[in-house]
């Protein structure tokens, strides 16, 4: 019998965290300011925002999933509204809503494609037709617009549906057996009933999850009842090819997997469950210990954009999708929170400074969906090739926009990832500057981040309150720093360590300071030797941020550099490149053709020393001259 | 104005040479025995040996491409008649040919297919299906079965085809102006009109060739006329991007593309043409400069089985397609006989002994379509993730089933490929234990070669002949060669070396006696430091053998394994591995877990000494347990 297990920290609400300046402003402002209005006018483009108005607007049948996008974006923007009060983006909001209010069915039924495309053959498909995961969406928005503007409307729209959901799925006598095809609203459903207070939508979560796999299988008995010969991509790429409970390996398609996790870490952690939170751990352990790039993209192949093999890791056709590292946060969150240990918040940092960030231009208007460690002109962003003259870049938007509104979402809603309380601490996950309001020990507290970080490894941490509480302060000491050193009011201290966090208990007065050194060298970084594709290669990272090298930087060829171990690499920070960054130099070698140009010969390359490389992080790659992009550079002894 | 060029080398008929033992003996004897009566099953179990049998025997639409299968199994069964006549064999073919013959419609028109499934839609899509390659196909299985047994029918019946196509395509009013989508009837056409004596076929080849890639585009005309929106692949996927003359680069489906240069060869050869030789000249400067494989193999991704970029050359997604190592092959032989240079036999023996045998297992009955340079449980031979218990394995046929027979008729020939002759030489452009007779200087001629060639060095070359005669001999000096003596009955001599064929030019009497001592040691070899998939890495090769390792010999992670520079290698004769090989062998460093078994770490990954390597043939991969391939091995720095 597995242990209990809790939820040991609470998030702090995100209007109780202000993103005061520091690295993460500029995106914020950007998101803001071009990011949501730009993906408003292409959700209304493409006629999305409102199903009535789509034979007006365009040709053809309008996409299935097409709530979930509008439903990422309405989330965003009311994520936005927390900090940014906007009356009118508040009445774009009111006004998708209303439309959809005038689709919701009698009974609850939500979904416009349904009622007004194809009416008659809802819940007949849920393996395929994402009904679940727009709903899902959908409550996810309805939380987070209430949560902004206190307005009731759209949550009560989808407490409606989700009752709706409640009744027609189930073990009863009546009911589908069913789950989604697509993961995601069984993190929705806890979410929505925290947020209405009512236990039966956690129940509902609950059973969507533990019915998940079971046989007779629902996708197979669904698909008989459609004459549909049966899922052709096998029941594995929905993550049910075994109750959830069984499962041991990440497979399938990456972003359902994570979507999946996260919500059985949320299921687990409110009804104390230890063995479904063991599954969790072992899928963890499956995704982050074997699947996962070193930027934090999972799912290796844009064919069914899924997991494969451990240790498969290609870099030039890496699909790492961008909403799957958002997905990996959003499991790795929930797991920080049930078991706060720092490998959780490492993971969510590796994701974020990485193969999150490259998923949007430093524009704010451009996308990645898929986020190669590699690119080559000629080549599409999963390795296929194009034709010469092609260079892959990020796009306005997408047919199947699922990752942009993501994106914003993650953004605008950063500041809730940064702290958490604990019973008798408050601790910090992420570095960036930024101000937190709390109650600790009974009083209100305020703490507040200044740092440089990801660009420096100072990060001063400071408190305010009235007169003195006692209460310890955990943070977080990353894995990637292999020597950090703290001071309180500027005395240097040793603070025990415990699961990664450096936890300083004391009496604490307003204006203590702690500060934090963080050692911050070029680190190179080597795979496990499984990972066949970065044999005999190495990866620059300093701190949390993964480095790249970029042809408008270096010349094509970069496969023809070599990294020789000795030589000295030199980070600087470059004021002028974008927002500002820091970039790491040094000196490498070239090798050019073997055998006197010939294309294989017994002569080794010829090598030329004094290649001058400079790399830049990764995720600032592709914002210049289009050519080629390069994470895992060729290493040689020196 | 182009000079005018000519074919400088005659090929000897395939009865005029006999392979007498050593290495290709069991290869043919194999061909003869199981390969072509299981081809012959599958073909007929298949329902396509007689489409007039078709809805007896399978359901659902046969294969637009049907005919060109049996097509090459005809061809390669014809071969192995010229020294292995069986009557049973013959009846066979004559069954499939009289079965044909009923088939072909009046006007000479002959496509099953067309008759029977699609009446009436004939020559409408000449882009997509393969009627004229169809043709193409049945063309040469006539001539080559004409050449076995004598018998005219078939070749009277591809005749009035060609005549048929004569007057279908042209630039005459009422004609079309059509080509095929996939080229093979040129160099057919070329091939029937040697053996018919008729230059019209010939000339409908040249005008095959001439009309490619025409503005008005006849695909867009003939897609107009279909209602259809158009070639999706683009143009260049067919070759029919530019007219050929002005074609530099290769592009598209690499068979198609080297079937189409083998016909230009011919038809330069031929007319004369300098204009369309030089055309073919830098094609070839692109396959084989900066797109083939280190194992002869071309087309770098399923996706088309096409080229892709310069120097792109995945290994485990390579597609290296046997026909398309095989229409190399064909290419190359053309170029030699109008330009006689080692360079065109240098990369005939790289796809022979490498990229063309490893398309047939060790006991002939199972194929491989794609060889990939490097292969991993649970993926296919193109890369993509099947799931785990996968091995990616020869397949006893296939839907589309053109590598079987085409391998298998290679084989057959291979007797044509050894020798050739020029107005005063005699060519040995292949290295096999063979003897052939030949008339030099008016007189007949014998020469024989004894070698255990590829695995030894060593090749004697004997001379019979009734009196004397003064003729030259040229031996071809193979590219991987870097040091070969010559003796002459015994004695050392310094023959001069011309366009990499040592020529001897002598006075030659019966029993004159040279033998060629082309040192053997194993070579590492690179790729052009562009080859971005080869870099910091090496494979291993002896003469013209490529080497990989496989699993079974060396346990599973082929990718932690390095090779330090300075180790020795060792080639040793092992008589129980098939037929008997050399493999090499030697000490290689084994990489493990970097930073304590993490994903990722800044510890570069432990090194143990000490862990022996086996490298076998590549050839011979996938013929004893599954597991792991590579051909790249990475190397370091001792």
């Amino acid at each position: 019998m597995a242990n209990k297990i809790k939820r040991r920290l609470a998030a702090l609400p995100l209007k109780d965290v202000d993103i005061t300046g520091g690295f993460w402003a500029p995106f914020m402002r950007r998101n803001r300011e071009v990011t949501l209005p730009a993906e408003y006018e292409h959700l209304k483009q493409s006629g999305h925002l409102d199903l009535r108005e789509w034979p007006e607007l365009v040709t053809g049948t309008p996409r299935i999933y097409m709530h979930s996008d509008v439903a990422k974006w309405i989330e965003a923007a009311s994520y936005s509204l927390v900090h940014n009060p906007d009356k009118a983006m508040e009445r774009r909001i009111d006004k998708i809503v209303a439309g959809m209010a005038d689709v919701q069915e009698e009974d609850g039924y939500l979904n416009a494609y349904y009622s007004l495309v194809e009416p008659g053959r809802r819940w007949t498909n849920l393996r395929d037709c994402h009904e679940l995961y727009c709903a899902g969406h959908l409550m996810e928005a309805a939380v987070a617009y209430h949560s902004a503007t206190a307005k009731t409307a759209f949550l009560d729209m989808m407490k409606r549906n989700a009752d709706h959901i409640a009744k027609t799925f189930g073990r009863k006598r009546g009911q589908k057996r069913g789950y989604p095809g697509h993961e995601e609203i069984e993190l929705a459903l806890v979410r929505l009933s925290l947020a209405a207070g009512e236990d039966r939508y956690l129940e509902l979560a609950r059973y969507f999850i533990d019915e998940r796999g079971r046989n007779p299988h629902y996708f197979d008995i669904e698909a008989a009842a459609r004459n549909d010969k049966g899922a052709a991509r096998g029941h594995g790429y929905y993550q049910a090819h075994l109750p959830v409970r069984k499962q041991d390996e990440a497979v399938g398609h990456a972003v359902r997997a994570c979507y999946l996790y996260a919500g059985m870490a949320d299921v687990a952690a409110l009804t104390g469950d230890g063995e479904l939170f063991a599954a969790c751990r072992r899928l963890w352990e499956s995704v982050t210990g074997r699947k996962m790039y070193v930027t934090g993209g999972i799912g290796s192949t844009a064919y069914g954009e899924r997991f494969t093999a451990d240790y498969d890791m290609p870099d030039d056709s890496a699909y790492a999708e961008t909403c799957a590292a958002i997905a990996l946060l959003f499991f790795a969150w929930r797991m920080l929170g049930i078991d706060p240990r720092s490998c959780y918040a490492d993971v969510m940092e590796r994701a974020l400074y990485n193969g999150i960030l490259s998923g949007i231009s430093q524009d704010g208007a451009k996308f990645f969906y898929g986020n190669p460690l590699a690119s080559y002109p000629g080549f599409d962003g999963n390795g296929t090739y194009v034709g010469p003259g092609y260079y892959y870049r990020r796009s306005e938007w997408f047919g199947c926009a699922c990752c942009p509104p993501n994106i914003a979402r993650l953004i605008a809603s950063l500041g809730s990832y940064i702290y958490s309380l604990g019973r008798r601490e408050i601790w910090i996950h992420l570095f960036a500057e930024s101000s937190a309001r709390m109650v600790m020990a009974g009083k209100p507290v305020v703490v507040s981040q200044h740092t440089d970080y990801p660009w420096d490894g100072d990060v001063t941490v400071s408190v305010d309150l009235q007169g003195e509480a006692a209460f310890r302060l955990a943070l977080r000491i990353p894995g990637w720093c292999s020597r950090a050193g703290l001071k309180i009011n500027g005395r240097r201290v040793d603070a025990p360590v415990k699961n990664g966090y450096a936890v300083i208990d004391r009496e604490w007065r307003s204006g203590d300071c702690v500060k934090m050194e963080l050692d911050m060298p070029v680190e190179r970084v080597y795979a496990d030797p499984l990972v066949r594709r970065a044999a005999c290669r190495v990866a620059l990272q300093r701190g949390p941020v993964v480095y790249c090298l970029e042809e408008t930087d270096n010349g094509p060829a970069l496969n023809s550099l070599r990294l020789p171990t000795g030589t000295r690499l030199t980070a600087s920070y470059d004021k002028s490149l974008f927002d500002g960054a820091v970039v790491i130099e040094g000196e490498a070698v070239r090798t050019a053709g073997a055998a006197g140009g010939k294309l294989y010969g017994n002569c080794r390359p010829v090598e030329t020393r004094g290649a001058h490389i400079r790399a830049v992080p990764y995720f600032l790659w592709a914002n210049r001259n289009p050519g080629e992009m390069l994470v895992w550079l060729g290493e040689q002894r020196s």
